[in-house]
């Protein structure tokens, strides 16, 4: 049994109002690997880097219990990468260099030691190579969590439709999900994406939280109110790394458990953006996690007698 | 003991994507006053309208037991009268007229059976009206609350200031929220207001939601995702309407009952927005209202075990 993440392994350069990073190690399977890890304890990735990326930077993963062997180093190849630059408001951002490099033909090749995959997160990566992914594994996982992000719907709609037929949770964002549906209202356009595939829809508003859809059923779930936001690169990939750890780590999947799940992702995404990259999330300790929870919970519960 | 409210009675044309409204009954006072008896029954209105307004219409504020002794009735002037055109995302309208007649100079004269004043709620209106309110009562009632809109941050900062330094509660949107603070953190932009007077701070974020700032404490309130939203004008009233009378009802000011307060306030709102003006918020049964709230429960609700 294990949790299976495939997705980028990268470096980033982010320049926000608060500073500007040199070359760092971001990715959607890093970020998503490390949030797992701090519930789960069979993290396993499938990613691709070139021989640039650091021996040190695959360590730093592997002391996190995540097993790298299905993570290729192409020799001579250089690691994907990305660099952004976000506006004041935090919430939009232009992207500046995107060099896929060693992605541009990365064919996620699976150990035969990841087949024992029961929860598989496929982070964001071309639709196409999603859905490779989940062909080679024997056995269907008990729960296939996709993330995908506007710029495939621009790109690979019908590769992107074809992959949603097969999983079970998809998470993506306000306006990815008025995009992916033609709807504006968040309701409407939930009940459409719910006929494409999944059958549970996750909704990501950043500072204004998650909505999770699930047949007739509606579940809000707060943001934490922060005082700066430092940098967002990877709060998503966190957020459903977080996500899916969770669900593995109680081992059933059903609504409620859901519900907790993306209070989970959340309170680790809350973390994910005081720091750069994922300076943050790779030094979590159990009790800030355990507080980070505990103030979710005081955010947002009330008693309303009956 | 009565709860008072004060702000505009109105004609209102609206035009939102669904259709257009002629003249119809609006106003900050109207909307709050009739949310609010559905919590509290001794509400007690302050405003004007000018003889143009329908006796049929001011008997219909009546039938929710809303005392109207202080609505005066200028002969010969006309009421109020506001017309906005709402975008296709109905976050955001254009104002097409605004005719202040009787509002012009309006002196907001308190009956003497109104002095038993517990809670007022000073709906939007000029900050120096609002202020001539409080000033006119003889026993400083036992909660205050604000509502004012961005409109007078641009023409009469100060005496919103002066004013603010009266209240206990403050009620505004996100926007409104970080003009008045200069700052687009929502948690600093509370930590400034907090400094202005209010104790209380509500930052209503529409379909996000609303945040509840006091001292350290933060509160965050879901909304309800709903698949239309038919005319938002008066949500916001209807809010605060909802949140005091629910406040009066329960007769203890704190922080949970506060809590509670905002989902009652949210679930009049959440109605208020299915039909144009008041038509929804006139005509509701105590067991829609009972329904909602449990749809709010529902919706935000989540246990986590230690």
């Amino acid at each position: 049994m294990s949790l299976v993440v495939i997705g980028t392994v990268a470096f980033d350069a982010i320049e926000t109002p608060f500073g500007k990073t040199d070359k760092i190690v971001g990715g959607a399977a890093t970020y998503a690997s490390l949030a797992a890890s701090y519930f789960y304890d069979k993290v396993k990735i499938v990613g691709v880097v070139g021989d640039d990326f650091h021996k040190e930077d695959i360590e730093e993963i592997k002391a996190h219990g995540i097993d790298v062997e299905g993570l290729q180093i192409k020799e001579g190849e250089k690691s994907f990468f990305w660099s952004g630059k976000y506006h004041n408001d935090m919430n939009s951002r232009d992207t500046l260099i995107t060099d896929l490099n060693v992605l541009a033909d990365f064919d996620p090749i699976i150990p035969s030691s990841y087949q024992d995959c029961e929860y598989l997160l496929l982070g964001n990566l071309s639709p196409q190579v999603q859905k490779t992914t989940i062909e080679r594994l024997n056995k269907r996982p008990k729960l296939i969590v996709l993330d995908t992000m506007n710029f495939w719907m621009d790109i690979a709609l019908d590769d992107l439709l074809e992959t949603l037929k097969l999983v079970d949770v998809l998470t993506i964002n306000d306006a990815e999900a008025r995009q992916l549906s033609g709807e504006y209202s968040l309701v409407k356009a939930a009940n459409k994406i719910l006929q494409m595939g999944p059958k549970y829809l996750i909704i990501k508003k950043g500072e204004h939280g998650a909505l999770l859809f699930h047949e007739n059923k509606v579940f809000s779930a707060p943001a934490l109110p922060l005082a700066e936001v430092f940098d967002p690169t990877g709060a998503g990939d966190t957020f459903a790394g977080g996500f899916v750890g969770y669900l593995a780590k109680v081992g059933t999947v059903n609504f409620n458990n859901m519900k907790n799940a993306i209070i989970y992702g959340s309170a680790l995404a809350s973390f994910c953006v005081e720091k750069f990259g994922t300076e943050k999330i790779k030094n979590l300790s159990t009790d800030e996690v355990a507080q980070r929870i505990e103030q979710f919970v005081q955010l947002s519960s009330f008693t309303i007698e009956k």
